[in-house]
Order: C-alpha cells, then sequence, then structure tokens
C-alpha cells in the first residue's frame, strides 16, 4: 500500500491552555481526530458512507510522544499517514510548528460491525476504492 | 410549586484551569450539566425515564454570572434549584466556595417530542410525580 | 462608536457532538471564544498588548439563545460584534449555518488591574486606538 | 519500590458522551489526570510542593488500550499504580466497572527545573519521603 498523507492546520485556542501557559496534553487526542476526519474528506469516503456501510471504526489503541509544547495561536500543521488498513486501520499522526516536530502519536480502530457488534478485519471496498482513486 | 433543591460536591480538577491559573469560565456549563444530572438522580427521574416518556429536554437558554474565581482543588457546592416545570424547565445554579457564593446561573429547557421535534409545555406525569413524592 | 464585527469560519469537529448527534451546547462557549480572539487579531490588539497594558479582561456575565443544532462538519460563520468598550467590554456573537442564525449570545468582560487586581472602566488607550484604525 | 496504588470513583457525566452513546475516547485522558492528583493527595505530595520544589512534571509519553465502552452514569473505579519513580514518574492506570477492567493505560513524566527548564532525573527528597510513608 502506499502511504497516504493528509494535511490539517490549526490555530491553537485559548482554551487548550493549561496553568503553564501551553497546551494541556490531554487536548491533543482532539488535533488528532480533526486531522483523521480531514484525511477521510481528503479521499471523500465520508462519515455517512462508513455508517451506510455498517461499520464504525472506535479507538481500541493510541500512544503519544510530547516533544516540545505548543502555545497559543501557534499554527501547527498535523500530518495524518495511513499507515495500515487491514486487518485494522492504523493511522501515524505528526504534527509540526514551524517546520519544527512537537509531537507524535498513534492510533489503532478496529472495525465493528454497527448491527451485530462484531469485529471486522476487511475493510469496505468503498474505503478501498476511495484510497486507490486518492 | 415548593422550590426543591439539590446539592453537588464537586473537586476542581487541575485541566479546567487556563493560565490565569483559575477554572475556564465555559467549564462552568460542565458543572451546572453535573449538578441537573444530580437533581434528576435525587428525584429518581432517570434519563432513561425520560428516554421512554418520549421527551428530551434541550437547553435552549442559559445565562451566567461570575463573582469569584474557583482554583484547582477548590471544594465547590453547586446548589441546583428547579424554578418553574411548566411550560418549560427553568433551573437556577448556585456555586459556593468555603460558604462564599462565586456564581449564579440559570439554564431553560424545553421539551421536545422525541419522534415528531413539537415543542411539548406539559411536563411528562412520571416526572411530575417524582416532583411530588420528593 | 462605529459598529466593529469581525467573522470566524469553523467546521463542527466529531468531539464536539454528544448522544443526539448535534453539538453540545456548552461548546458554544469555546466557538464564542474562538471568534473573539479572531476580532482581536483583526484590529492587531494581541493578548501580548494586553499583557504588557496590564490589564486582563475576565469574563463577567454571559447568556446564550440557541435556537437550531449545528451538527457534524457543519460549517458555522460566527459573527462577533464589538458593542460597547467602556466601563465593560461587550461583545454579541450570532452563528450561521448556511444563511441561517442558529444561535445568539452575549459576553460582558470588565478590565481587571493585572498586578493590583482592581477594576478598570477605562479601556487601554493602544485598544482604542486599534479600533479606531480599523 | 513498593508498589503505591490509589483508587479513584467517578461517575461518568453526560458531556463526555459521543454520538456513539459512550464515552469519547479522549475524555479518559482526563480520568488519568483526576486519578495522578489523587495519587499524589494521598502521599500528602501537593502541587504546591511539588512548585516550592522547583520541579514540574509534564508528561513526556503517554499510551492506552481500550477494553470496553463506558456509558453515562456508570461509576468507574481508576486505579492509579506507581511503577517507577526514577529517573523518570511512570504511573499505569486500570479503569473498572462493576470489577470488570475497561481500560489500561500509561504514562511517562519527565521532571523538569521550573527555573532553568533542564531535565531532572532525580526524584525530589520530599516526594521520596511521602512514598516512603505511605
Amino acid at each position: 500500500m502506499k502511504e497516504i498523507v493528509s494535511e490539517t492546520k490549526l490555530r491553537i485556542p485559548f482554551f487548550d491552555l493549561d496553568p503553564m501557559n501551553v497546551v494541556w496534553h490531554g487536548n491533543y487526542v482532539k488535533y488528532m481526530e480533526i486531522a483523521r476526519c480531514d484525511f477521510f474528506r481528503s479521499i471523500k469516503y465520508t462519515y455517512d458512507d462508513m455508517h451506510s456501510d455498517g461499520i464504525m471504526y472506535p479507538i481500541a489503541k493510541m500512544d503519544f510522544k510530547f516533544i516540545k509544547s505548543a502555545k497559543f495561536e501557534d499554527e501547527i500543521t498535523i500530518k495524518c499517514i495511513l499507515k495500515e488498513l487491514e486487518p485494522a486501520l492504523i493511522f501515524r499522526y505528526e504534527i509540526y510548528t514551524n517546520g519544527e516536530k512537537i509531537f507524535v502519536g498513534n492510533t489503532m480502530q478496529i472495525g465493528v460491525n454497527i448491527k451485530t457488534g462484531e469485529s471486522i478485519f476487511e475493510a469496505p471496498g468503498r474505503l478501498k476504492e476511495s484510497l486507490r482513486n486518492k
């Protein structure tokens, strides 16, 4: 599989800061999710497509490495890279401020049949096609 | 209608603080919601009851007055007072630290028929009964 | 004073949704803050300027009216309108989806001397100038 | 080092839910932080002690494994276990609902000299003593 990457730009809002005047670490989960949703938008596979394919992709595992702090009104760039599609969705996230890497994270999502709750290890055909056409 | 009041105690968590080292103002919406859910629990009218009564109560209006800041690990007490039941649910919220009032807020919630989306101006019978039995 | 307005565009993120599949009401405080920060950026009066002017502007009062719900990936436009500068900062916020007004809110902020904690009812000269030059 | 454990009980609030009617995954970072702060309170080493010791402990790494979802008003128990004190603080977190493990996480925090920004690999004497006395 060729690596598919999306890029999201974001300005750090005030309410994400903590008493040390830097982004509270838990907020990076939000940045990752925004980037992942942008990834799906970029390949034109929407949340509604996922729903009508009868699958959802809850997060099964995540990990984070904090290299440097982001600050108020910093413009960050989040690279979201699809690493594996099957048996589970694996994304890698890299966050940059002014070209400097400040954060690295990973998520693993396991497909679940919306109706039966059973795990699904094969990606929906429409998702695969969206990735091929990208 | 006699005034029915519930009380909720809460310790301010670190992630609710902002760079001024006080609770970020938007977090008070959460404290109000926690107190309101406790109110319903105290009268034994549950979220599931509401759902099976076919009604939901989205917030239509809110207002807030900030008197003093709450700080990390402050133990706050939230009084939640039912002011009106019909045609709309009106709650008043007062937050105290060490007996001192630091915040006052109000919410108005209008009943909505879950199926049709129409407004409901009469409270469910079961909710009225729960209040009478309190 | 002529009315000064800024406009902010935002796409609703997934993590702002609640079990009804609409934006949880408390998240509007964030949208208002993002818009207010954009307002200050648009007049080129920065957070650092505010700090070096020795003043901060905590929220003293807020109110909200919810007209219609915002949904996942809705593109909302937040108009932030400065209504009064002295003795207190009063902003009005209007949120639109596809040209339809879905939310109205107001905030009142009272200036506080960072060092002494005393209230300040006159806006900093530099802030007034920034507004005149807009 | 003997293993030191603290336990925190928490009721899942409504605003932590997502459209699937379960806790949005990012909120577990908050539960971990609440548990970690409780851990420090249980050994009587406060945030102020940390500050007067001239050290802060930002999160350098975190990882999460989601086993089962938590739901509205679930009472969860968070076990917070100190695994290593030096050269870095390592905590393990286990979350239970009705005795069933639903989540496992880990954090690594590296001490930083508040004044110089330099890394500190030795824990403050007062923290060590608090742990011995526990």
